[in-house]
């Protein structure tokens, strides 16, 4: 179950210095890696932690390289990033050991005549397949999904169980979805007259570029008229709740609990840090941060670091300080009281 | 696949300004509409997108007509609140193209004897169903979906695929249910003996009114002793937590992520931003309006608007603000420091 | 379907004053209860309402009982916490009805050659159990569950409909898991490599102890090597997150919409308010009590009550307050100005 240092090594690149014959079983992280592990150091802080791992070969960059070769007596994987070689490492690691789904049918899913499956698609157990439904080479559609009426899952993507994903969705390639995501629900839109809320009928799709990981729980709602678009590399956490008609682009990471109103459109290579919440109807530019915890309320046109929480105390020493919070304005009137006196005074002074 | 003008307006009303027999296939916003779409102008800002509208016919109130009527040539409905006008019109195209399941129990469904399924309900695949439920007269449930022991559900009341309704919980008539949702779990209760949580049977009922919708993954929980209430024409959106004994008045919205904590009394016609929060046993009147990320930590008793959270700001004046706002006390305690050496200072030359 | 009171205190302990062999059927609310109820009185302050409860029995701690005997008719159960003692009366009660799931496979379960299910085990309809996975004695699959491949339930633990249980991840005895909750999802891990993520195979499991409650579509992952770890007795509420290698101590309680950022370790008997968000790699200490909406964004070393959200207001004094929170760092500048001004004054008339 293990391969030789010199295979990863020709699979991943890297420069080997030690025996490339080396039997490896796994990656771990450097104090729990044991002797037939491989380990990585990602981090110069840990440079100590790296000489007494009893890993048998280190991932390393060349700078940190430089102090380990001379203590530490394993092999060493000299690379540009280890921390991205060790999620290939590991990536490689499991795909030797991961059950690869059988191609075919289960015997217990419903399947729609009109639905075409591709022959080396998985359909586990108890999915459901509507009608004209389109499943791609080498997909894997998890025990119990629902898969609706003419959706689109892309070639070599996979669906935990349970996943629910209406119908004329689309999802590209390589993708995956995690247990109990809800995809193409209809947005939450209502016209109201006296009081009282009229539906309006959500005939948008969300559709989902290539690459794109969504989480346990998420739900992402179909556009009302036009779409909800989900462009390339995408990765979002659990628990996200995504609205109609939002657009969020390449390669943006959501933690989770992350919430975001409809229609906002979300630049690329953006990250929302836990429970963020952005509200409707907003532009975020590309390569904008949005700390855990903080209400984006407004458009954000400049890339940056954005945060906007309440800072944690004692209860005591909170309940004093949100007084004073609620009551600010009385407090800037007491200043611009000072304010004026000490003027009047020193303009007293100085007449 | 489509209408005609005239067709539509007799089922819905409005003044029909133009040829009655046109046809038209759909509704599309203002600049994406075809030569053979409706749009609709509910803003009077976008009077000039309207005149350049390529729609077969606009939905107008008679305010902007007065002007659209000199320069858009298409045809005009003339009507009170285009808004609720465009969500009418929008549910009857849906309703025109719109695959109503068909009546009946699917083979693979699991139906004990004891319940009651109405012939013209529409039972999807691998949907549980156990004893004494009872499914009223067009209703649907999607495929996966779980009713309970002795559950009700309304006439016309439609669930999406993968819907949790457990035992004895009810909802009336024309309901939707999204994908994910669990209705009727057990509330949060528990005594606390020396540390350890001693569970109390949560044996009340979730018990929901007519025209109600309840969004994806959206969270229910049954009343301890009686029953949790949402009440007719409640709009709930997608990821809400609803605490065991709340009681939600007739026509109250809630956008995605809002918590509610268990006994909340909140009343008709109010509405909660995303990702409001509102603790236990608090009352909230009717026409009250809580913004997005809003903690209400009190009882509400005057309608209005409210809001709390903290605004956002670039992460390093996030900061510095931050930290005042855990020390405002000693902020206040240097004013009234200085107030005081004021008064004196006046006091002493005044004297 | 009632109980003599002498069954019940034989069973539960107390003191009873009345007649043990009155008959009685349920437990209600001091003013809900009717003639063959037992209430219960765990909150002095409601000493009147217990005075004209209509109950058969009143449950009641020594202190309060002296006051009660005077002026209740009924029976008394005198004990150490009334509140606890109810708990345990409600269990008693609802074990009288409750419909116990019989042992054995529903024919639609789907269940692996391979996986071991005890016979007196109930798996419902539509279940799928992979393959080595474990069942334990009297152990509830509820309908629509997914056993992942090798895991592992306890004893007496039961699972809702649509729970999602993935591989290798195991809980132990008497613990119970609401619907929609997916245990074992991937964690949220990646390397990125130029703006792009690169996917870090997530390969711990989720090890869950006895006695835990996890609420309804609550979401818990997998770890990335090592293990994300639930400890005995802990209660999770719906829609909680928590993030991958979290390590959460005995009897810590969190209400609904929890988040948890990956690789925090919270101790023992703390409570997290709803909402409560606790951001990655943090350490707690037990005993920490976090109030609802609050953002924990460094570790907590002292046992104690902690809070920290903006309070709530009328909008436009929100408006007003949150614009001097965004400039606060002006105003404490105007402070200092005002004391220069003041303390220099105050030199020059001393001088």
């Amino acid at each position: 179950m293990g391969t030789r240092l010199g295979a990863l090594v020709e699979r991943l690149g890297g420069e080997l210095v030690g025996d490339a014959n080396l039997e490896v079983t796994g990656i771990a992280p450097l104090t729990d890696a044991g002797v037939s592990h491989i380990s990585f150091l990602s981090n110069s802080k840990l440079r100590a932690e790296a000489l007494q791992s009893k890993a048998a070969a280190l991932i390393v960059s060349a700078a940190d390289d430089a102090f380990i070769a001379a203590g530490y007596g394993g092999a060493r994987i000299v690379v540009k990033n280890p921390y991205v070689y060790f999620a290939r490492a590991a990536q490689y690691f499991e795909a030797l050991t991961a059950l690869r789904p059988a191609p075919g049918v289960h015997a217990t899913a419903v399947v729609a005549d009109s639905a075409r499956v591709a022959p080396s698609a998985h359909i586990g157990a108890r999915v459901v397949i509507e009608d004209g439904a389109v499943i791609g080479e080498d997909a894997v559609i998890g025990a119990g999904c629902f898969i609706g009426r003419e959706a689109e899952i892309g070639e070599g993507t996979q669906f935990f169980a349970n996943v629910t994903f209406q119908a004329r969705c689309r999802i590209g390639k390589r993708g995956i979805i995690h247990s109990g995501a809800v995809i193409g629900t209809d947005g939450f839109g209502f016209a109201n007259e006296g009081g009282v809320y009229i539906k309006i009928p959500q005939v948008g799709r969300v559709v989902i570029g290539d690459d794109v990981d969504i989480g346990a729980n998420t739900t992402i709602d179909r556009g009302a008229l036009a779409d909800t678009i989900i462009e390339d590399g995408v990765k979002l956490d659990n628990q996200i709740q995504i609205g109609h008609n939002c657009h969020i682009g390449a390669h943006t990471a959501m933690a989770g609990c992350v919430g975001v109103a409809g229609s906002a459109k979300i630049g690329k290579y953006c990250t929302f840090g836990g429970a963020a919440m952005v509200l409707g109807h907003l532009t975020i530019v590309d390569k904008v941060h949005v700390g855990s915890g903080s209400m984006v309320s407004r458009s954000i046109l400049e890339p940056g670091q954005y945060t906007g929480f309440y800072p944690l105390a004692k209860n005591a020493d909170w309940e004093k300080s949100a007084v004073i919070v609620r009551n600010l304005s009385a407090m800037r009137d007491k200043i611009r009281a000072l304010e004026k006196i000490i003027k009047t005074k020193t303009e007293n002074e100085e007449s």
